[in-house]
């Protein structure tokens, strides 16, 4: 059986790590082969570009700029660490990946998504995501769910509404790709949300999550 | 009087910093206001940027992802540096531009010219140097000047072929656009050298080194 690739999206404090290990520990109980990687990062070079990435700074950072350090990150990612592995006939297990280039940069930043697209279609030559689960949740309270963590990031200090165009475009990519894409209401309790998310991945071994 | 763009070129050991002391001098000598930069870097953040594509690593680098953080730090540099000056009417002095990027990534990694040629048109939206000195000179001579002054980058430890294949690509652009490039015959005495740079710099202020 080939690999999966099964990545998890996001904003600020909606549980990706939790629903990370409820991943995790689904793929264990089914003797599957898998790594668990994120993006930015990923790689050593990858995760340094993440550190630039995500580093509060003095300077403003030109949003094309930004654009093209996620894709740089992603085009090491996907070379030495992602690809390799769909290869060998693991599932791959990925904290964020495009579809957060298209909410954060896109929607965020307001970036034009034909942008987006071709840089997609340079580093990524049509690989895509087998399942895409998407945590959604009012921006309000994963805002300040992420503040009580601590020191925040350069894109956790945005204002709300940055975070609110993150999760209109995270919902409108879900929207236009509903094979792909599962969306899991982050609102409901932690056993609900594990619950939802163990649903679908049984879907995707079974072959029925996925077209 | 609006400020020019002037990009200086050339492979490993070709002097570049001599002739950039040289510019500056006759750039001082004129009285004209001017800032002196380089690439990859020029801000905190593109220099950053420049300390991740030098630094020698373990890890195989995938040469898109080398081309799109080369084109990140020119983003944030021509964004934060390069075009306020160039608006303020004071003259640019660059250290390396995107000839360098197709010589080293087109010619030395053998990417696409098209595929930079994109990515050109998406971070300089025309924005192109008025002026290019290219000091030109055999891979072998400047390879093992380079060598001489210590520890080598990881440019610097290509073979040479690559050199070749980097020289050629920047001799076949001079030849294209023969207005913006000057080719500087590197292998002469310092003074020969300088005394062609200033030639150039002479006719590039009078306005007939321009088109």
């Amino acid at each position: 059986m080939s690999g999966k690739f099964i990545t998890l999206e996001g904003t600020e404090g909606v549980g990706k790590s939790t629903n990370l290990a409820v991943i995790v520990q689904w793929l264990e109980s089914h003797n599957i082969p898998f790594i668990q990687t994120r993006e930015p990062g990923g790689t050593p070079l990858a995760e340094q570009l993440r550190e630039l990435l995500l580093a509060p700074r003095e300077e403003a950072v030109d949003p094309k700029a930004e654009l093209l350090m996620v894709f740089a990150a992603r085009a090491q990612h996907l070379a030495e660490v992602v690809k390799p592995a769909l290869a060998r006939g693991e599932w791959v297990l990925c904290d964020r990946f495009t579809d957060a280039t298209f909410a954060y940069q896109g929607g965020g930043r307001q970036l034009p998504t034909t942008l987006i697209e071709e840089l997609e279609a340079l580093v990524q030559e049509g690989l895509q995501p087998d399942c895409t689960l998407l945590l959604d949740l009012c921006p309000e309270v994963g805002l300040s769910r992420a503040q009580e963590r601590g020191e925040l990031d350069r894109f956790e200090t945005e204002a709300q509404e940055f975070f609110e165009r993150v999760r209109d475009a995270y919902l409108s990519r879900a929207k236009a790709d509903p094979e792909r894409f599962h969306v899991i209401d982050a609102a409901q309790s932690i056993e609900a949300v594990a619950s939802d998310i163990r649903k679908v991945l049984d879907s995707e071994l079974t072959g029925a999550g996925n077209g």
